[in-house]
């Protein structure tokens, strides 16, 4: 077909939106090594995993045999409020970089939460109401998890628990106000609620909190509080299979365009958005159907693939949550404050992790004022205002579309758009203000952080 | 066509979208009385509107007998980018009112100006380009219009200048920063840059601005320097014309599935959305085609239809624009400091105060924390958060939406879902906080705004 004929956007129709998630691990050779009990170092059980997640959501993060599931009515129909996201050519892009290159991108931001984190949240609440829960607890930094959970738990009347980083609660009182208007309890942590929150607030009066204690405080309610259990935006393979969604429309669309990417483009701070987003690509290549470039691009100050080590973990930094085998910088990691918060993570999803260890997958780590550059420009002409996050991938695009133009070549481009940055305006003004430094891991830090492995 | 097989959104296909602007005026028996020159009372000639406009838009200025304007291509370009916007059918809403009546509404908040501003500005920076100017100057109150006008010269290359009411440009650091993102300068006003600001600033030297200040001091600056014209967002025929755009692209999706509304409502505040809306169904009603319900919603503080005299007034506060016949509430009234910018001004489009007062439309005034309760709720269920203006169609819909319930009619509503309100949060945190509070306008501030309209 005539590239002519594509549209500046490929919306799906309805009937053609997927009934069924993608189980990446179905089709690995290599399987993802499995979540460890900390205590004993062997597999966690579907009971003891159970105690922590819905048992319908244990089972998925313990399925690998299963290529396709299907994805509950309840959930399509919520799918359909805000999907399917558009299939984007950057045809202005294209144009301002004089490239030959051919530029895609599924943009995940046209929703309220600004990303892709609904797709997963929805699935969580379901499958809570769906065993008779009262509700979900949960930890947020940047805020767009927090946002997402309270929408999808709103629309299920489902009650919403939130511990959001102290500091990002203070510095991000849109985001807590959002959350707040879809009836979320939103608490900064560390807080006096939990018993977590009151040691480290005993130990540190004027800590801003960290991800880490956040996790610690919305597991602790969980287990306490009858009819809660804890939910988590990334990482999990349960998580990447309810992304799939975003792969596998694109791959719908681009099939009836005809359209071949060659290289495929997703940032990665946890795995939830490249996990989803490659999810039926890779498959293809695993399965030896098709083959793609896929890479992965993280931040310099927090590069997990590029420099970390690939090895069990625990994934949060309060070292209460099971094991996981993943490239990791290690759980005591803190990562600089980065303005892509969604980035900030010391793994990578034990699925993602295995992919790259036996070498479907390329990592390149990018510098924060050069990302920003790259969002501007990218602004400036396609008119979506990018988050940090999701701009990680527009600057390994545009530099991989400059390179076209060098070279020649007409290669098919496709990235993720994860998320709009509306509410990182202040990130921005750093930027235009000149005040933005780049940040990039010191071999001392990655040293230190490794240093404190769990030996399994 | 049974209701059923109506999707969730509608979206048009990219050969579906139209091609011509819709001119209402040109299906309007009583046409909408003239612009004047404040000095001579006469009819503005296209030569004393170019002096002020670009010389193509001055001309749709005039135009009330083309009916339909084809809309150049590289707009329809730009179109492409961010429409067609969708047709949603409110489902989640219905079933949550529990009512037999079918709700529509049309979303224009999918791009990052947030808004159905975009789809003027692009209108305006192109003609601008194309007459060869340099850039273009206009105010912003709440910055929809000064971000979208930001994002449109940002595309053609085009110097932005943006006046941005002091207090705004203050409380809404975010907005600011979205417009430097796309290359707009952003100068707070009243400003020393100015005459008319520095005269201001010298006579109140505390004060934090106002819409008709910083309108004031666009034109100033439209006027001197060589190569600017200025560009305004709402309240002229040309921005009614090209915001038909909404209406048409709704009638296309809603001819394709058989829907023929009973009802339509919109937010007013200078009618760039109402007008766009009701554009082409209007349009069937004056030529006898079919019969439909038209609703402007204002705010009970600002409420130009329902409370407001049909007469001759200024455009601005400052007295210095052409005098427009329309509903007006006084052009030295200030309007209440309330949460929907947008729908803080003291006249109304003359297109649509010409169709109100030939009985062609109806007009409601709500108050604020209804409207609030109004957007929650809609949120809730929806998704979208919706933007404090869009929230008052929204208001509408519901109660129509109930009264449908008492009567068990199965009417078929639609509404005009204008933006998000992703930077109006502070709102909601009042109406949150139950700090917000309702203002009516009294009639003594009623008799006081207009006592001071011009003889004409």
């Amino acid at each position: 077909m005539n590239s002519k004929e594509i549209p500046y956007k490929i919306y799906l129709e309805e009937k053609d939106m997927p009934k069924e998630w993608y189980n990446l691990r179905a089709d690995m050779k290599n399987k993802p090594a499995p979540l460890l009990n900390p205590g004993t170092k062997e597999p966690l059980t579907l009971n003891e995993l159970s105690a922590i997640f819905c048992e319908e959501l244990a089972k998925q993060e313990l399925n690998d045999t299963t290529p396709y599931i299907e994805i509950p009515k309840e959930i399509r129909d919520f799918y359909k409020m805000y999907r399917p996201s558009p299939l984007v050519r950057a045809y202005c892009l294209e144009k301002k970089l004089d490239t030959p290159a051919k530029i895609y991108y599924k943009f995940e931001g046209n929703n309220t939460s600004g990303s892709h984190k609904l797709n997963s949240a929805i699935a969580q609440a379901y499958y809570a109401k769906a065993q008779g829960l009262k509700g979900v607890t949960t930890e947020t930094g940047a805020g767009q998890w927090g946002t997402a959970l309270s929408m999808a738990c709103s629309y299920l009347d489902l009650d919403c628990i939130v511990y959001m980083v102290k500091c990002s609660y203070e510095q991000k009182p849109f985001r807590r106000e959002v959350m707040r208007t879809y009836g979320a309890k939103v608490t900064p942590s560390p807080s006096m609620e939990t018993e977590v929150g009151r040691k480290i607030l005993q130990m540190y009066p004027d800590t801003t909190g960290s991800l880490g204690c956040a996790i610690s405080e919305a597991v602790e309610v969980s287990i306490k509080k009858e009819g809660y259990k804890y939910v988590l935006g990334s990482v999990l393979n349960q998580v990447l299979l309810h992304q799939s969604i975003i792969g596998l429309e694109a791959k719908v669309a681009m099939d009836k365009y005809g359209i071949k990417p060659d290289t495929i483009i997703g940032c990665a701070g946890g795995g939830s958005n490249l996990g989803g987003l490659i999810a039926p690509f890779m498959g293809e290549k695993l399965r030896g159907k098709a083959d793609y470039e896929f890479i992965a691009v993280e931040p310099a100050s927090c590069p997990s693939f590029t420099r970390g080590v690939y090895a069990y973990d625990f994934c949060d930094t309060g070292m209460v949550t099971p094991l996981a085998k993943m490239y990791t910088l290690g759980s005591g990691f803190i990562p600089s404050a980065i303005h892509a918060g969604g980035l900030r993570y010391h793994g990578m999803s034990s699925t993602l992790s295995q992919l790259y260890a036996d070498g479907y997958m390329k990592a390149i780590a990018v510098k924060q004022t050069e990302v920003f550059e790259a969002a501007e420009q990218f602004a400036r002409v396609e008119g979506i205002l990018p988050a940090p996050e999701s701009s990680h991938a527009i600057k390994v695009a545009i530099d991989e579309a400059l390179r076209c133009k060098e070279t020649g070549e007409e290669k098919t481009i496709f990235f993720g758009l994860t998320g709009t940055g509306y509410f990182d305006m202040p990130a921005y003004e750093k930027f235009h203000n000149g005040e933005m430094v780049n940040q990039i891991l010191s071999d001392e830090d990655l040293a230190k952080g490794i240093s404190g492995l769990p030996t399994v």
